[in-house]
């Protein structure tokens, strides 16, 4: 499959976005969700900010407090031996088995503004930030799905209680409307169809799951966007490929003729992620008609290697023109890149179920 | 607090009842929802049955399958390595750190009716039985919330995917209705209102999480019962206390003068399962008004202490008449009994917030 990476990519890095926090740095500028309004092209940026350390020994975990509408710092020694320190993206207490105690950076969406898909400048403040207790360690990989003149904006709300997916729509991106928890813990990866099929609204979502299963892409249904159920287990792990570790919904589904088109990602145990492709019937978007064998992109440039978490290409969103799908993703879990894909060529990979 | 055990306790115990399957014992009958249809009072049964094995060497995990409409025998020597027997309730995989692999045994829903609410007689064939690959693992601990003349009966559906919270309905306790998965996996202990407050239905519902977090209650609303959202994080656990290990509604929340009053099961994290009380606001149930800082019932009497998984009380239900609360529950796994409490000694006993 031929892929064209843009020669400006990484679009985005964190060097170009001006921290929002005083004595904080910001380590991550990626997994934007992707939205057409007006004559440009938004990039609403996961911004991921962590806080300048004073002391070497000493770790400093971000934690937004609703009560002062500000970030508390709490201080872990780096010797404190219930603490694990070992992934960068995360404190783990030692005698819990799964899981993480604390993030070691607070992530807020900021939008990026384009009108050529190339050359975007960032915003200077953010654009949803957390605003309650359930999002007090941050909110993450935000996605957009655009229905009629409202653009619906969903993330990972992060908080000691668990990690869920909620919502908030906005029709001019200066003003928002917060629509709270739309699917409860533990999940992510939520991605909302852009029209009703058959009378119904559907998303994706990727349920954590500890009691028994993996985790993996299941389909509910609304009839308000705001409440949803019938859930369906809908594509698994396949031991052996690609996408053997984890999967989730990527970019917002779009219509083709053959089915509506999912660009997801999956990682191996070593959590190498690529993306790959899942066709679902039109009619019956519980239904996969054909899936990706290997990945339609593969982390292989230096940016895509290399970073704060590397080897890893995380879209979610893709503007869709014709032939072409101009998938933006996130790099290494630092920046934005994006790459232009033909859709008859991803069509022609799948393997047919 | 005064606690009236029925004499006649241990209500049904799985020598009262038939196996449905040729060649499996009943090891369960317990974790009862309770409803109140015409002149009699039913228990819907939570009924495990065992398959038998013909070799002390082998262990036979239940599996329903749907194509075939009928269950099939894993067979796994208990000298394979890969597996851990120590819980008599699962299978676990040795490589896996939470979960299982297999249940030892295969759930479904069957009714026992009486007149008195003492002297119970189970129907012969079972009420609710896995009818999809969602339930292949079985069905248990159903809750049944009555609205108008429909009940509306939901219970954990287990599979290899996940534990979702599933639903039917009936009129007559004959003929159902499936309306499929309301809640996504990981996700047990969910408790229906039986009125709407302010215009919208609301759920309690039990999130299992790996990313973070512990097993606690979440609220979540409706307009229709089928579809969910606006969770919120409800009641959290209490270190040191008899609810420090993991927590999960109960019986029906049943409207009071004081508030909403939920009868929940909280366990230590050695396993010793009692019932106590939340007290909800009548306006909005998301608000915690007061709480049980003791149980209400705890495992003391013999058949409580003592069975398949002993030191457990657990009620899916309780019929409330003026000021008596007829608490059925569950003990060790493998019976049912009843208690009676006063309503006024329980709003009494709590500490409010």
């Amino acid at each position: 499959m031929k892929t064209y990476r843009y020669e400006q990519n990484p679009l985005i890095t964190p060097k170009d976005v001006k921290p929002f926090h005083e004595g904080f740095d910001v380590i991550g500028a990626f997994n934007a969700g992707v939205a057409v309004y007006g004559d440009e092209i938004l990039m609403l940026l996961r911004v991921a900010e962590r806080p300048i350390s004073p002391d070497p020994d000493l770790v400093l975990a971000p934690v937004f407090n609703p009560d002062r509408g500000a970030v508390d710092l709490v201080e872990i020694r780096k010797d404190d031996v219930r603490y694990d320190f070992s992934d960068p993206r995360v404190i783990r207490d030692v005698t819990v088995t799964s899981g993480f105690a604390y993030l070691t950076s607070l992530s807020y969406i900021r939008i990026a503004r384009s009108r050529d898909g190339r050359h975007f400048t960032v915003d200077d403040q953010p654009f949803v930030y957390p605003s309650q207790q359930l999002e007090s360690f941050g909110i993450e990989d935000p996605r957009v799905t655009q229905i009629g003149d409202t653009y619906y904006i969903y993330f990972s709300a992060v908080s000691p209680v668990g990690i869920g997916e909620s919502m908030v729509s906005t029709k001019d991106f200066v003003s928002v409307v917060h629509h709270g928890m739309i699917f409860g813990p533990d999940n992510k990866d939520v991605l909302i169809f852009p029209e009703k099929v058959n009378g119904k609204y559907y998303a994706l979502h990727r349920p954590t799951v500890k009691s028994i299963g993996y985790p993996e892409i299941w389909i509910a249904e609304s009839d308000n966007l705001l409440y949803w159920g019938n859930h369906k287990h809908l594509a698994g792990l396949r031991e052996g490929m690609w996408d053997s570790g984890r999967i989730g919904g990527g970019a917002v589904p779009f219509r083709t003729e053959k089915g509506w088109l999912e660009l997801y990602h999956g990682a191996t145990k070593e959590h190498r992620y690529c993306m790959g492709a899942l066709l679902l019937d039109l009619d019956d978007p519980s239904k996969v008609i054909a899936r990706s064998g290997v990945p339609v992109l593969e982390p292989v440039a230096d940016y895509e290697r290399n970073g704060f978490f590397g080897d890893v290409v995380f879209s979610c969103g893709a503007i869709v023109e014709g032939d072409t799908v101009k998938m933006y993703y996130g790099v290494a879990d630092t920046s934005m890149a994006c790459a232009e894909l033909s859709l008859q060529e991803i069509l022609d990979s799948l393997v047919y179920l």
